[in-house]
C-alpha cells in the first residue's frame, strides 16, 4: 500500500530537518511551492461538477492533502529542463487525477476502511461512488491532456494508465501467495507505482521539448525513484517508525498482500516459519500477536533491512540517471528527494 | 440497465424480417458487416495482455457477442460521410472498449449477477477484477485514440467519458427515489447512454473531416437515438415481449432503479399506489407478486405505452437530424435503425 511521505512541513519533516545530516523534502518543496499552489488551484477548479457528490468525494481525497509527489515530479522535471511556460500546471493536475482515480479504485479493491489515516472514500460514500468518481477523475485527466493538446504527452500518460491497470490486475494474482517471486513483486510495483512516477517526470521533458536522451534520463529517474519509494512504503508497513508517525501498520499483512519483506522472509525461512506464512497470509487465518510474530520473523531474517538495501540500489540508479543534467538547485533537490524517500524508513 | 437488441440475425431478428412491415437490423448489419469484422478482430488483438486475467475477463464480455451498436454507429457515420480510409476501425474498437469498461463498472455498482443472460464478470471473477480490467480497457481505449493521433477525436471521446461518469454518479442519487423528475431521468440517460451514441456517431464525421453542420447532425442523430434506445430498454424491463425473448425482466424494479415507466406511474397514481412504490422502491421491501403488481399499475396508468411514445419523439428528432444528408443506402439503414430500436418494444 502506498502510504507515502508527510508533506506538511511544520511537523515531523521540519524537525527532521533540524538534523543537518538528514535528507529532507524542504528544498524540493520550496523550489516548486508556487507552481504547486497553481496545481492545487487547478485541481480544485477541475474537480467541480454539477453532480455534487463528485466534488464532495474527490475533495475528501484530493483536498485532504496527500503528498502530491507525482505532480511535484512533473514540476521539478519541467524546471530541470528549463521550461518557462505554464503547460506543466495543467498536466501536473492531470497526473494527480490519474493517481487519485487509482487510489479510489484501489480502496474498493482492497476494501480499505482507511486512507491516509482518515476514513476512506468507499467507507464514507460506498464502493459505488468510489468506482464512478474514480472513472470521472480519470476521464477528467484525459480532458486536461486533450486541452493541453500534445499527442506525445497523451501517449506517455495513456500508456502509463494501461500499465498501471495491468499491474493492479497482476497484483490480484499475487495476493495471498507468499511464494511470489521477487521478480513478480518488482513487476507489480513497477507497474502500479513506478510507471506513474516515470510518466510524471517525462511530462516535464515533454513540455520543454527536450531531446530524447533527457526524456530517457527522466524516465529512468522516475521509474527507479518509484521502485525505491514503493519498496520503502512496503517496509514501513512493518516498521516501528511508521507506528511512531501515528500511522497504522500491518495493513498489508492483514490483507494478505505479499511484499518484499515477506518474500525474503519466506525464502529464508524454515518449515515452521513457512507454515506460519501459509496460515496467516495464504489462508488469512490470523490471531492476536500474529503481526508481531511476522515482524519478528522479518527482523530475524534481515528481511526489512535488506528490502531497504534493495531500495538503495534503485535509488542509486535514479541518481546516476540524472548525471547528464548540469548541476542546479532543482537537480540537487531531485537527488535529495531520492535520499529522503529512502531514509524515511529509519 | 442497458440490455440491448439482439444482433444474432439467425434468430428472432430474421423471423421478424419475414414480416415485410417490421423494421429490422439486417440492412445496417449487411452494410457494415465487413468493417465490423475488422473491428472485432481489432478488439480481440487489443485486449491481449501478458496478464492472463485481462483477456479472460474482457473476452468473456466482449467476445460473448453483444450488440456492437456503438461501434456500428461509428462505421455507419463514416460511410454516410463517404469516408474511404481505415481510421474508423481502430476508433470503433476504442468506442466499444469505453462501453465495455462502463459495463464492467456498472455491474460492480449494480452488484449484477447477470449480464446479457450470462453470469456477469463480477459474479465470475469478483468485483476487484471487474474494476481493474475496466480501468485497463478504458486506458486501452485512449491508447487506441492516441495511436490514431487526432486531437478532435480525443476531445469527443474524453468529453463523452467524463459525461458518462458524471451521469452514473447522478444515477446513484436518483436510485430508490420514485419521485425523481422526468428531467432528472432524462439527464441520467442522456449522460450514461446517449452521449456515447452521439460521440460514436460524431467520430465518423471526424475521420471524414466533414464540416461542422454534419458533425452537429450526427451528434443529434446519435444523442436522440440513444435516448430513444434507453427509453425502450427501460420499458422492456417491464415487458412481456422481453420475457418472450428469454430475457429476465424486473431487474430495475428489484434494484430500485427509477426509470420513466415508474416515474409516470408515480405521478399519475393515487395515495395507495404511491405507498406501494415507497415500500417496494424507496425501501426495497419487496414480496412475491410485487413485480406483477408494478407492471399492472404501469399498464393501468399507460406508463409503458407513453414511455414508448416519448421514445418515438426522440426517434423523430434523430430522423430529421439526418435530413441534411442526401439519400443513400446507409442513410436509409440509419433511419431504419431508429425504427428498429423503437419497435422492439412490441
Amino acid at each position: 500500500m502506498d502510504v507515502g511521505v508527510v508533506v506538511n512541513m511544520s511537523g515531523d519533516a521540519a524537525r527532521q530537518n533540524d538534523d543537518a545530516a538528514a535528507p529532507s523534502f524542504d528544498r524540493m518543496f520550496a523550489l516548486v511551492e508556487s507552481d504547486l499552489g497553481r496545481v492545487n488551484q487547478h485541481i480544485l477548479d477541475q474537480m467541480q461538477s454539477p453532480v455534487a457528490l463528485i466534488p464532495q468525494l474527490a475533495g475528501h481525497l484530493i483536498a485532504a492533502g496527500g503528498k502530491r509527489i507525482r505532480p511535484m515530479l512533473t514540476l521539478a522535471a519541467a524546471k530541470l529542463c528549463n521550461y518557462t511556460g505554464s503547460r506543466h500546471i495543467g498536466l501536473a493536475a492531470s497526473v494527480e487525477f490519474i493517481h487519485t482515480a487509482t487510489l479510489l479504485h484501489d480502496d474498493v479493491v482492497d476494501e480499505s476502511a482507511l486512507r491516509r489515516g482518515q476514513d476512506s472514500a468507499n467507507a464514507l460514500w460506498g464502493n459505488q461512488a468510489s468506482v464512478l468518481v474514480g472513472d470521472f477523475l480519470f476521464s477528467r485527466a484525459f480532458q486536461l491532456m486533450v486541452a493541453d493538446g500534445s499527442l506525445p504527452v497523451l501517449k506517455i500518460l495513456s500508456d502509463a494508465s494501461a500499465v498501471i491497470a495491468e499491474g493492479e490486475v497482476l497484483q490480484l494474482t499475487t495476493a495471498n501467495e507468499p511464494q511470489t517471486s521477487e521478480e513478480d513483486y518488482l513487476q507489480v510495483i513497477k507497474s502500479k507505482t513506478a510507471t506513474l512516477f516515470a510518466a510524471a517526470s517525462r511530462v516535464g521533458a515533454a513540455v520543454a521539448e527536450r531531446p530524447s536522451a533527457e526524456d530517457a534520463a527522466l524516465d529512468s529517474y522516475g521509474m527507479n525513484l518509484g521502485i525505491a519509494f514503493q519498496l520503502i512504503d512496503d517496509v514501513l508497513d512493518y516498521s516501528a517508525k511508521q507506528a511512531e508517525l501515528g500511522k497504522a501498520i500491518g495493513d498489508d499483512f492483514r490483507e494478505g498482500k505479499v511484499t518484499l519483506p515477506m518474500i525474503l522472509a519466506w525464502r529464508r525461512g524454515g518449515d515452521e516459519e513457512r507454515a506460519f506464512w501459509r496460515r496467516t497470509v495464504a489462508r488469512l487465518e490470523q490471531e492476536d500477536g500474529d503481526l508481531q510474530r511476522a515482524i519478528e520473523i522479518m527482523q530475524s531474517r534481515d528481511a526489512l533491512a535488506d528490502s531497504v538495501d534493495r531500495a538503495r540500489h534503485y535509488g542509486a540508479v535514479a541518481r546516476d540517471a540524472l548525471g547528464i543534467f548540469p548541476q542546479s538547485e532543482i537537480k540537487d533537490a531531485m537527488l535529495e528527494l531520492i535520499d529522503f524517500c529512502i531514509t524515511r524508513a529509519h
